[in-house]
């Protein structure tokens, strides 16, 4: 397969973007990328796309989500954090949560992200057999975690079944299809004991997966380690022998310089969800200083009980101006910079930066077309800063996953959208807090 | 004209929400606001609109834009303020700004803002004359400043003749059209003189014009102000006696608490621009202290030169995240607070109050419909949670102003797209700086 006629953003280590570029597509990986001159002539091949003067860029990857809680977008906003959770997200979950309803909203997930130019993402949540049969059937790559937690959660009422669920889910999926990844997702270190986090990361280890975990995400879960273990979240999870390459920490907030210096000399990665923490008000992730530090980092939306959406478009803009009126300098998280965060940093951050994240040969056929012809598209003087700062999710025109498109002139060509919606919305009409 | 089957959001001062709503138009005006029962029949009306289950609300207000600079969308981001001025914008403001451009210029931001749901802005710029014609082909409502500045300026080459442009402007433009109402733009106050600031209010007062300025945007600005002048820049501006309720302060960040509780006692306006703000590392205005001391607050996108959008959406939504992770309190600035801001707040902030900014009887007939059949805005529990959390300009399905249909199923009936998109590019492809 050919695209061509677009320009090409690389994200490759020159970040080569290519005017008039083109792309070859084989069995699946990108086997050529170039110029397409004046004397090109459109190749016979299987299938020829004319990006129309669009940009060619990697698909997105959204490195935190909670799938299922697409049910609950817009349900609770503006509330204290503890009045949120105790009183609207946690009863919900209790309520709602089961089989059919993570199906469908795990399904809506997939759905906004894909026609949103995602192609990645790392999900961390209960029921993940469910969500994994559910994303399959959307044709997006997903690192999906099953989730651990010293409490009753959806579908595991017993807290001592936790480890072995997330075992035997690795065991189903680890040889599915290379396009889902089985992961652990351990809630917290305030919702997990020390045994419980040392057991799930031998767990994770035992099968060479990612283990994703919420830390130093509120100056209250700061406080509370601080109390109980006399070091800070990072330390804590340091000394249980956490922090790892394998090791993907989430928010990362409240850190200080050892913080930081720690997490860069173990080699663990951090997921900012910009748009979310700040609508919960937990903080400002210090961005600048792991980069400055060597740090992989990559961008997530968070589940859409408190984003409320999944476009990463607006998690690059958002991302790109938060940190410089936060730091007072406007030259801090330049597009390029941003951009690599929602592509190959954020396929570092989960361990998959030789299958994606650019646009190079050799790699996984992952990517998007973004259609430039629009008001707010116009003039176009550089390609990434309208990515960063004028594009969001309903630009994109045509995704491809593996070689496969999923999407074709904004038609999803997986799954059917409008028995989705129906269903998610007969869904929500039982949900009443 | 009758519109139906909407969910209504009215922004009257209840804050009414009507489910199954309809609305009756009559000359231009809202003649009939109310709920769509069971045994409601579709009126015969002249002409009938089915919201199929959408958004119906006010249209947005965007309190501040340049409207010629959509030509320098994405020119140059990511750099210092000073060299960013200098460097770049001023330049290309010297050599590219002329009638012509300013046409297809404002011509691309009407069709952006339109197309995205904004049916009143108000501009500062050179040129008024040509943005004027431009905006009234477009079919929105606009309050459009001509500018004053100590220097020589795009149109006006000697800043003697500023005041005299000013007043030739507002006699040829005050009876013309209610849409288009003329205003005074004052650059700011570091680049006029006390007197030329002084002179500009009075043209202002002289014509009951709508009197705009930039004002404590950069932490460098209230330096300079406070040493020449020995006093803050909202001070200084009260001293001149430009303080008033006819005055629009724009920025408005690097203010105390003197200076806010002086601007309330005034009755003067403030329009805030948060994502430019954000991208150009100006600083944080302290929205929640104005809104508590009484200040009608409107939101602004500034121009694309420093945004690089004009979708009010986005802003509205950054607006309440922003705050939220400033002030380490997620309460702060709810979502009906910024609808406010975007729709009421913003029209008394342009002293357009009694005409728009809500939707109530005898009120001017501007109103959006949003289309929520989109995966992005499935479920919907709160329809003022996806106005600011969740929607985008592009999900707006239908604009009317002053009870004409100007943007029916996405199609703008206005104004002919393809052919600014085509002059504007050819536009752009000359400006190399």
């Amino acid at each position: 397969m050919v695209i061509y006629n677009g320009t090409i953003i690389t994200v490759n280590s020159d970040f080569d973007i290519i005017k008039d570029g083109f792309v070859g597509i084989k069995n699946g990986k990108f086997a050529q990328i170039g110029k397409f001159t004046d004397d090109f002539t459109v190749p016979t091949a299987e299938e020829v796309i004319d990006a129309e003067g669009g940009i060619i860029m990697p698909g997105l990857v959204n490195t935190h989500t909670h799938l299922p809680m697409t049910l609950f977008r817009g349900l609770a906003d503006d509330l204290p954090l503890f009045q949120w959770l105790h009183e609207y997200i946690f009863p919900a979950e209790q309520k709602y949560i089961q089989a059919e309803t993570v199906r469908y909203g795990t399904l809506l997930g997939c759905v906004e992200m894909i026609l949103g130019g995602t192609t990645t993402c790392c999900d961390g949540y209960f029921f993940a057999d469910e969500i994994a049969k559910a994303v399959y059937d959307s044709g997006m790559r997903a690192i999906l975690g099953q989730g651990v937690i010293d409490f009753p959660a959806p579908g595991v009422p017993d807290p001592k079944e936790n480890i072995q669920v997330v075992l035997k889910f690795a065991e189903k999926w680890q040889n599915v299809s290379p396009l889902i990844v089985p992961s652990i997702f351990c809630h917290s270190p305030y919702t997990c004991s020390r045994q419980t986090l040392k057991k799930a990361k031998d767990a994770a280890d035992s099968k060479a997966m990612l283990f994703q975990i919420h830390v130093a995400e509120t100056k209250n879960e700061w406080d509370r380690i601080y109390s109980e273990h006399q070091t800070t979240p990072i330390k804590y999870l340091d000394q249980i022998g956490i922090l790892d390459p394998n090791t993907l920490l989430v928010h990362t907030i409240w850190v200080d310089d050892e913080d930081i210096a720690l997490i860069a000399r173990r080699g663990a990665k951090i997921s900012v969800t910009t748009e979310s923490e700040m609508k919960l008000a937990s903080g400002i992730a210090p961005i600048p200083d792991f980069l400055r530090c060597g740090i992989s980092v990559g961008l997530g939306t968070d589940g859409c009980a408190s984003n409320n959406d999944l476009d990463l478009f607006r998690e690059m803009d958002s991302t790109a101006k938060l940190h410089k009126v936060n730091t007072l300098n406007p030259t801090v998280l330049d597009a390029p910079s941003v951009l690599k965060m929602a592509t190959l940093e954020g396929a570092k951050a989960i361990g998959l930066e030789k299958d994606i994240g650019s646009l190079e040969v050799g790699k996984q056929a992952d990517l998007i077309i973004i259609d430039t012809d629009k008001p707010h598209l116009v003039p176009m003087y550089n390609p990434v800063s309208h990515v960063i700062y004028a594009a969001v999710g309903s630009d994109v025109r045509d995704v491809m996953v593996a070689g496969k498109m999923i999407v074709r002139n904004k038609n999803l060509l997986t799954l059917d959208i409008q028995e989705i919606l129906a269903r998610v919305t007969r869904i929500s009409k039982n949900i009443r807090i």
